[in-house]
Formats: structure tokens, sequence, C-alpha cells
């Protein structure tokens, strides 16, 4: 299992001195007017959905694509067919089996701007959490060379792998390696949720994903990344407004917790001394619960693992995945150490030894300013609208190394990891517009910078 | 799965006056010295568990065998291997995996008397629960043929099928049967406790054991069944006795319970309105945990299985296996509707909906006198003492179709189901030898009968 706390809060000078802090904000109205085709950017996103694991979920019409599967392959296959056919410089796989496709800027010497996120869902995914922000970027891509709309940096289009984290943990699985936070061999060594003691790395390779392009941000530096997301929450949709820009997110601590106990059999061991691991999980879980609300944050138990597996005896391991949420850094932490004493308290009264790990941390944040502001005014008018995202992307991994921004577009009801999340269409074509615009923005800072 | 309740009770008239409910009893003191070898049961006890699942359990000297897996196979063949070369006059397989060995006696004519148990354990299993209880009986009659001891009634030692219910459910998956609470393709059916989707029916086949032996009692009359079971209690222990008479068994229910709530986001979706069945299972858990003490009886959740299997996604089904017991009935059955309730309540507070099932259900009872009683004298002195069985056993399926009594072998601290459960040899062998004098005390009274 991975041993190391991934801590996410922002590096410190060195590489940000790297890139790009400071530009003015220039004109480019010529760029304010750019639009990508909402038709065919709304027929890929449906036409890719049919690489999904059949079960309820794609009934529903939603999606089922788990990092390293079949249909993971599918959606990476035809991803990589498309920025081929479009003429791009560089295609490239890294070892952590994340997707880069470069296309040429006149000033090709910088490093390139990239567009990224997820092709994978979670079992039971909607059909924009991710794809929306890879095939937005496609499209936007598309049209820049459709309508002659040139550039002066490179720009990359990024499919990271396993963003999601839902069928090997921990969570954003390659933008974690890029950003410095990982290492491949930890990334390859992600165990299946299930516990089946799969790993992604195995996975990866048993779809022909393990390859040589860079994996971090030192080998393969960017000027900057910008992200489509649907929003999935309802502050864009209570306002009328279809895009938004992302100005910062809430922050996150993911904890594995494992209880131990003792074997012993249903039906006839006494009440009394019994040290039953999955008693002990289970008041932890209703704690966390509590804890929200006292809190005024979010929680949420996300797994559970507990054996021995059968129908006559004492659970006498429980393993549990949950994660805490807060905006703000100090209340996070108060969670977090609450919650440690609650699941210590409890593991006292049950008998239980408890395992306790906290393994992964983001801390609130803000994304980059001056790449937030090229979204901003891509957003035009007042059609977009300032909002904060409630949970972690590739992004919040990249902009640890390089000026980050992102582009809401609202979500129906604010759901997502469900069948029924939904953009519609001129939504999802509204955001992509100012994804690219937002790009042309950057690239005239980067420009002026250059010139 | 498996769609009736299985309500255990025993049936009326029609087939206990079938067999013997009345008899003398008589001397016959000559069989009241028979003795096993207790060397030779001690080292196949150790010899056979060579046949176990690699895992801590076994590293700890436990026993972990579940039914239909090569270790189950191994134990089995040996088992066959053995009563063949024990000049069995019949040895068959049945469709559920049963193996059913037969022994002329002088009055072939009638019925046999049965000595059962398992060579099946659960997961993280001990050297004794089952294959004591098979074994022993296998010493039984290696003893009697080398004694020169003959019996009227014919013999048989029977391994049933999956009395655990460890790897598939329900439990007692061949018994249930042959008492006629359950069919054949039931059984076939049981699922695995894994959610793997895997069947009993597929794995005995795998292993080649679905046989065309005699699956129901009305196929396969039996005169009686005996059972030697290690305790899993302290009574024994606490009185100083080796072995005791089983009066009778406290009931159990056991119950599946399926909360089904809604799918969404882990970090994103807002605390209140949420439908997260993994926290209502969990409040359930803990309710049960309080009953416990509450109605003075005993519950344990056995197994959860909760999805979408992940680490960002709330919880929108969770199922769990949970049983109940207690020594009188209406207690019992006032703890399943209390559980019921809370159950009910937490879907409400949780807007979850509940599927609630009943899978089994046996009611408290007594084994038959005139069996028990053949155990009480082969006892002895005071060697022995009356004791309850907490739990169920192949014996309480038997008892439904045949006059039916158990012997028990005090457990070292009650253990059971785990690594550390222990008989010792002296115990083992004097159990064995109860058995025997039992089965030797029954076969007088069918004698006198039939003479």
């Amino acid at each position: 299992m991975f041993k190391n706390v991934r801590h996410f809060a922002r590096r410190s000078t060195a590489l940000q001195t790297s890139t790009i802090r400071s530009y003015s904000i220039t004109g480019a109205r010529a760029h304010q007017a750019f639009k990508v085709n909402s038709d065919r950017l709304w027929k890929d996103i449906h036409k890719t959905a049919q690489w999904s694991a059949p079960n309820a979920t794609t009934e529903a019409g939603g999606l089922s694509r788990l990092s390293g599967t079949i249909e993971d392959k599918m959606a990476r296959d035809w991803f990589a067919d498309q920025v081929k056919s479009l003429g791009a410089k560089s295609y490239t796989v890294n070892a952590t089996g994340s997707q880069f496709a470069t296309f040429s800027g006149r000033g090709d010497s910088i490093p390139p701007i990239a567009m990224g996120s997820h092709l994978d869902s979670v079992t039971t995914g909607g059909r924009f959490d991710g794809p929306l922000g890879v095939i937005g970027a496609l499209e936007v891509v598309r049209s820049f060379r459709e309508q002659g709309i040139e550039h002066f940096a490179p720009i990359s289009i990024i499919n990271w792998t396993n963003e999601e984290g839902a069928r090997f943990f921990p969570p954003l699985g390659s933008s974690c390696v890029f950003a410095g936070q990982s290492t491949v061999n930890a990334a390859h060594e992600s165990k299946a949720n299930n516990g089946s003691g799969e790993t992604l790395g195995d996975a990866l390779m048993s779809i022909g994903y393990v390859g040589n392009g860079p994996n971090t941000f030192e080998e393969f530096p960017l000027s900057a990344h910008f992200e489509i997301h649907v929003e999935q929450a309802r502050a864009l949709e209570k306002a009328g407004k279809p895009v938004g820009w992302v100005e910062g997110w809430q922050g996150i601590s993911v904890f594995e917790a494992t209880f131990r106990g003792e074997d012993g059999h249903a039906n006839t061991y006494p009440m009394h001394g019994r040290r039953d691991a999955l008693v002990g999980a289970s008041r932890l879980i209703v704690e966390l619960d509590n804890l929200a609300h006292v809190a005024d944050g979010y929680t949420t138990a996300t797994n559970i693992q507990s054996g021995p597996v059968g129908s006559c005896n004492i659970q006498s391991s429980t393993k549990l995945v949950f994660c805490l949420m807060h905006k703000e850094l100090l209340s996070l932490n108060n969670m977090g150490q609450q919650a440690h004493e609650k699941a210590r308290s409890i593991a006292s009264m049950h008998g239980l030894e408890l395992e306790w790990s906290r393994a992964m941390h983001l801390e609130p944040g803000h994304f980059w300013e001056e790449a937030v502001d090229c979204v901003r005014r891509a957003c035009g008018g007042d059609r977009g609208m300032g909002a904060r995202t409630d949970t972690a992307h590739d992004s919040t991994m990249t902009q640890l190394v390089c000026p980050t921004a992102m582009v809401f577009a609202r979500s129906k009801d604010g759901v997502s990891h469900a069948a029924h999340e939904w953009t519609n269409r001129e939504d999802c074509a509204e955001s992509a517009s100012v994804l690219g615009r937002a790009v042309l923005n950057f690239d005239q800072t980067l420009k002026k910078k250059h010139s």
C-alpha cells in the first residue's frame, strides 16, 4: 500500500519562479468571439460513452469506465486516433498511462499550455465528469485548426490516468506523480479498492498503457494548465449562469482506518468480551456522519472491506476509507483530530487495535490569479460567475507546479458521480468555448513576454 | 438467491412415527468399556489440517477449508479412501456433495444409524469444529472393526457439505436439503458471500463432487443421527467435564437487509439530503449491538458488502447479513421485530429503501430424548454433563426427521471459528469413545425392537 501521506500544499518558489507569474492583461478582442462546434462536442461525449462497463449505471445513461479496464483502453485508443489525425506534433503515453498530445505553436521553444482532465469514471458515473474536460479540450484544438486560429505557445491535451481512484486507491493517480507528490512506483502499486490485490500498474500493463513519456513536470514543463469540469454543485444553476471561473477548492483529508479485533463464532461467543471490528467501524461511521454537522463540513465513508467474509463469524478486521472536507484549513484539521479521537475511543470501548493513516491531505486553496483571470475574461459579459470546487481535480495537482485555472460548466441539480449527472449541450459547448478563449488569453501574455 | 425463508421447526408425526420413538433402557455393559484409539484420531485431525488454504489462520495452526475449494476436495478424497479401505458396503456422493459411507450390520434391512458432521471450515477456523465429528466417526468404525464389535443396524458416516456457510450462503447447505427444508437446486444456487457471483453448485462441480447419491431422508432413511462437536462455550470447562450430552440449542434467526440510497459524489454532495446506505447500515449495526444487551440475547453482523466500490462516492447500496440468537422463542421473535423496526426507522431517517428478509429461522429446541439418553449413558459415571449448543449444526437439521443427539467435547476457553480453537487429545478421544458407545446403545434398542 502507498505509505506516504500525500500532503498537498503548493510548493514554494523554486518551480513557480520558473513559470510565468506576472503579465499584463491585454486585449485580443478577436479571440473573445471564439466558439467550438457544439454538435461535434455533444456527439463525441455520447459516442465515447459507449465504452462503459455494462451495469445499472450504464443502462440509466451513465458511465462506468474504471482505470485500466478494456473500456478505458477503448476510450484511450479513440483519443489517440483523434489527436494523431488532428496533426499532433507529438503523442506520448507515460509510465502511469497518461496520454500527452502536443500541437505546435509559433513559439515552439516555450513550454506548452495544457488542457487536461480524465476519461476514467467512477463505477456509477455520469458522462460529463472527466470526459467533458478531455473531449472539450480536443474540440478546442479542432476548432482552432478549422478556424485558422494561431497560437504562440504549443498546446497540449492531457488525459490523466486514474483521477477518480475508483478502482485503485488513491485518486489523482498520475497528476499527483506529475506534480512531484508521489512516484511512478507508488502509483503502480496503487491497490484495488475491492481488496482483490490487483494494482494499477498491472492493469495499465494489461491494456498496453505503460509508456515512456514524461512523468513529471520537470520532464515536461507546462506554461499553464486549464481544465473544464462540471460544477458538481448548484451555484451556477441557482444564479442562472452557464459557466464559471473556479477560484479555489475546499480542503480534503482522506483517511484509512483499520480496526482489528478477534475471530470468534457469531452465534456462540458471549456478547461481553467480544472484539468485533465491524461494530467498531460502524460506530465510527455514525460518529463521522454526526461530525459533519457539528463541524459544518462534509464527511463520507467511501469504502468498507470487512472479514472474515462468511456468515457465521464475528468480524475481526474491518477497513474503512473516509474523507473529511472543509473550506477552512483549521476546521479541516480539527475534524481530522476529532475523528481520530473518536476512533481511539471506540477502539478502547471494543478492545480493538486501530491502524490509522491520513492517505491524502489537500489544503483548501486558490488557483493562480493570472490563470483564473484568463478564464474570467473568457466567460465574457455576465455569462459567468466565480465559484469554488468542493473536490480535488487533476488541476489541484498541476496548480502545485504551474499556473492553473478551471472552467465550470453548469450541472443539473449539482449531481455528479451518478448516472443522472447532466450538463446540457449548450452549457458543454459554452464551457469549451470559454476554455479555448482562456487558453488564447494566456497565450497572449506568453507571446507578449517572449516577443 | 435463495428466496424461501427457512423456518426450521421439527416436523410433525409422519416421519417420526416411522422411526423408533420408545424403547427400554437396557444393559449392554460390555459396550460401556468401548474406547477409540486416541493416538490415531489425534494424528488424523492434524494430518487432515494440512488441506487448508494458506493464510494467517493456517499459519497460527488453524484451518481454512472453504466448501468447494481444492483443499476441500483433498480432505474429501482422503475421507473417501479411508472409508473404502475400511470396507464400506457403499460409498456415495449426493448432488450437494455430501459423502455417505455405509458399513453393514447384522440386521441390514433397517435404516442405518448415522454419525455425521462436516469437513469444511470457516475462513479463520480451527482444526476441531467439524473435522472432529467426521474423523471421530471414522475412528469409531475403525475401532469397532479392530475390536470385533458387532452392531445390528448398518452404520453410516456422513460428511455434510457447506455446514458453515462461510463461502456460500446459507449454511447447513446439504443437511438442510436432506431434512426437506430446501432443495438441491436452491443449494446449488447458494451465492458467494463475497459478492463474486460464484455458486456452491459450480464450486462442487469444479472439484468433481456433484454425485447421484441420496439427497433426502426419504431417499435414505436413517434410524438415528449422532454427532460429536466441540462445545464452543465454557460450561464443560468450568465444570471440569471432558464430555457432555447436548440437550438442545438456542434459537437463531438470520436476516439479510439491504439499504439502497442514491449515488453521489463523496466530496461535493451536500450533507443534508444525502441518502447514504452505508451510514444507514452502520446505524443498524450499532443498534443490533445494543439490542443484544437489552434482550439478553446475542446479535452479530456477519457480512457487509457495500458499493459502489471506490474511494469518492457516497455508498448507494449496502447489504448486511446478521444473526439474532436467543434461548427463548418469544424473545427471539421479539428481537427480530425490534431489529426490523429499527431498520425501518433508520431507512426513514436517511431516505433509504430497505429490503428485508429472514433467510433462516431455527427455533430453539431439544434433541430426541431417546437419543440424548444414549449419549448420557455413554458418558458414564460423572465424566459428562448436560449442556446446550448456542448454534446450529447438521444435527439440528437431522433432528427434524430422525432421532438425533450430539456429544460435546470440552473446548479450551470456549473458542471456535478461530485459529486458537482447541480441544486436547484426551477430550477428543473421550468424545469419540462416547459417540461409539452412544451408537451401540441406540443399536441395542433397534436390535431389541427388530429381533
